[in-house]
This record gives C-alpha cells, structure tokens and sequence, in this order.
C-alpha cells in the first residue's frame, strides 16, 4: 500500500502520549498492541462495560476502536508539530462482535499532506478462531499547530 | 420523511428494554431521551470517561451514540418479535465535540421490510449554545425470531 | 443549515462554466437546474443511455448526479480562485431510479476553509410524483491555485 | 477473504448478459474483463465522453464501475434465480483519474444469505504505470425473484 516513511522519527512516542490522554480507552479497557511507520494495532478484551443487548460488544465500540487505529496509524506518518482529526468513517459490520478479545487494525493506504486515507478491520478471537468482524475506510486529517 | 406507524404498540417498551440492557450506554452515562415512532433521541453528558486527547467527546463516542440512536429508531418500526441489527454507517465529522451535553438524534427515512436507511446527528450543548457536530448515514436490519 | 455567503459574487457563472465543461454531463443528458449559495440542483431525463439491466437508472448515475450536485454547492461557496476536487462520498439507495426525469439536490451543510460537508438527495419524478431514490453524504475540498 | 463457492455453475454467464443489458456500461464504453466467483473485473478506456472540467475522468464514473464490479462480484455468488441490487456504497478518490484506460475490481469479503459486503479498488492506467485511484466499500442485496 503505503510508502510509509515518518517524518518524525519519535512517531512512536508521539502516538503513546496521545493514546495515552484519552479517557474512553481506559473506560473501555483498550491498549495499544502495536505502532510502526503506517500501522497501529489496538486491543480490546470483551467485558461487560462495553456490551449492546445480547452481550456482544456494541457496534459503537467496535466502530471506535477501527476508528482510533486508524487515526493513530495516519498520525505516524504526519509532522510532529501536528494534531490528527478525524474527517469522516465508514464501517460495514460483517458478524457479531462475539469473542474474549478484539483486534483492531488501522492501515495508511494514501497519506497526502493534508488528508489520509485509511482502511481499519476488527478482529474478534474466540477460542483461539480469528473472525473478521468490521471493516472501515476513513479520512484522516492533520492539523499542523 | 417516513410516515412512521409502528407494527408494535409496545414499540417504546420494548426499545427501553434493549437500551438498558446495552452495557456500553451505562458505561459512558448515555441516557434514552426520548422514544417516538421513527425517532429516537439519546442523551450524553461530558465527563473525563469519553474523551479523546484534547478532552472533548471521542469521535468513536459520539458515532456510537449516533449509531445507537438510529438503531432505536429503526427498532421502533420493527415487529413485536424482531431483534435490529446494524449493517453499516458512515459518518461525517463536521466542529470538535466540545460541550456539556449532547444529544443525538436518529431518523428513519425509509423502512423496508428488512432493511431501513437512518438518518443520524449528533448536537453538543455548550453554555446554552447548540452546534451540530456529526451527520450520519446509516442502514439497520431487522432480524424476525 | 449552513449560513452560506458566496466570497466570490459570480460564484454562478464559475459553477455553470466548470459544468459545461464536463463530457459526462453531455453524455448522459443532464442539465444544471438551478445554483444558489450553497444549493445546487441537477436534472437527468431518463433515456436508455444510462439504464441498468431493468431499465431504470443506474445506481453509477443517481450516484454521479448527486455527487456533482454536492460538489457545485460547494463550488458556489469557495473562492474566485479554487478548483473543487470530491474527497469521498456515501450513498444509500432507498427505491429503483424509476421515473421519466430525475433531480438531484446537494446542500452545504459545513463549509470550512479547506473542506466542506455536503449533503445530496435524488428525486425520481414519474406520472407527477416524487420519490427519493437515493441519499448521500460527502466531503469536497478546495483547492486554491 | 470469502470462500467463494458458486451455487449457481453458470455464474459467468448469468452475469456477463446483465451486463450486456445495462445501457450505461455501453454509453461510457466499460467492457467485463474477468468474471470469478467473488471477484470481477471492468474496464474502461478514456474518452471525452466520461471527462470531468479537467479532462481527468469524472469521480461519478469511477463510482460507477467500480459499484458495478462489486455488485457483479457479489451477484456471481447469488442463486441463479436472483437479482441483485446495491444498498449503499462509500467511496474515497485517493487521486485524479488520469489515464488512458481504467480498470475496477470488485471483491466480496463476506457473502451472507441476503447481504453481501464488497471492496472494490479502481486503477489508472497511464505510461504502463498503475496507480490506485478510488477505494470503496459497498453492501449488495440478493433479490430472490
């Protein structure tokens, strides 16, 4: 997909201290899996806390996690005076969110200067099985300070 | 818009059910705030547990929010014995989150026999001002048990 | 909506000069209707050159017809100086394109610096009724040169 | 992705006569070029015909073809005694559509028993170089008649 090279080579912290300041991900339990030049990986284990009416995760959280991976994964590639902000998203929910633990995986598949475009999945695991629950396409975009 | 004249008399009770029994709403404090054939509104106040790094309303939030009420909107329409189910949404960010409270707001606009197209906006209420901060398209599926 | 105040006043003349250079406007028939700060209108008859395998209009055109739509709205509003350029849209399809002619409708919703927010809707006309075919919501980007 | 299994052996054919009975796809000049199970492909070669202002191919026709290879890709695996229609699409243009000829890819990635979700990617063709134009992300509908 992308040549992804960061122009800022503290991406990584960059990232973190963000993702770090956001208060939902602690609600809901999710972690940082994994940051390179282009992909950011996010998980979140099933509780409780973040159910719809049968138990599964909310299509909201699953829509928030595609989301955030996608928007931390355009932040690597972007300036490091910048702010990333989310212009628009669009998921498709493919199966029910149902599992012990959900992977989402945020990939740069066109940075331009101002505006990136991503593609996200979720993953649920359940049983050692990996199900492709959603798939997002979404536009990301810097905002340098 | 639709005209909206719902199968089930108990349409309202039966939404209410299903709103409490949603994890997630009790987790970022979200509350039903109103229930009508067709429309749905539910309410968020702010606090620390739903935001993004600058301290508004994480985007993921305020699309589940909206997601949620045009869930219920659908549901509204839906037979006695059905359960809804989101198929896809997209959604537009259009000012940051910032505010008190918000409120969202879903619409049908066309209720077929399985599938209905929703309408979705997100307002955030900051000192007695209200902005209109999200616009969502998005399609609901009814599942007959 | 949008409070929309053109910056540039021969915003319409811009808009119909750029429409009539576009091939595909002439090949499948269709006409600008009206254009107002922020509004646009398109109509398409219907004629056998833009069918979809049952005769009625193809979901490419009721597509392409509202995308325009949104994307001259947005014209009308950005500078003397601007290209226009369609960063990504989101249609839902709510009955067949069925009918004698067909106008679509964009609307600004959010007009910011760089991007602006638009909203589209397709009308089928048939025996003098109207039917909205098809929803959209989209993103446009200025480009000033 | 989907493993797909045709139901219906004569897959190829039942697609490949809707598209000869679509108007539009002749009005711009787009040929099949491969029809698999859960994979078709269109092409389209540049003329005036489909040109936006800039004489780069008009974002509407991008949407067109590649809408129309997700829904014969999802068609292939539909019954013989189907229909298929699109509910929804959203599509992000990545670059201009410049190029001497086109080609849309459609994919299904998960076909349910009524639904089925489609990516589809559009390439220009330019100088012998290939580069992605337009990424989308579509729900097709299995009519059975």
């Amino acid at each position: 997909m992308s040549q992804a090279r960061p122009s800022d080579p503290n991406f990584e912290t960059r990232v973190r201290s963000s993702f770090e300041r956001q208060g939902i991900m602690k609600t809901i339990g999710a972690r940082l899996l994994s940051v390179a030049p282009g992909v950011v990986r996010i998980e979140l284990p099933w509780s409780e806390a973040v159910t719809q009416q049968h138990g599964f995760v909310h299509a909201g959280v699953v829509s928030t996690i595609a989301d955030n991976a996608c928007g931390y994964a355009a932040y690597t590639l972007m300036p490091a005076d910048s702010e990333v902000l989310g212009v628009e998203n669009k998921i498709n929910f493919l199966a029910p969110a149902r599992g012990e633990r959900f992977v989402s995986v945020g990939r740069v598949i066109k940075a331009g200067r101002t505006l990136a475009v991503c593609t996200g999945e979720v993953w649920a695991h359940e049983n050692g099985k990996e199900t492709l629950v959603a798939v997002m396409q979404t536009t990301m975009m810097a905002l340098v300070k």
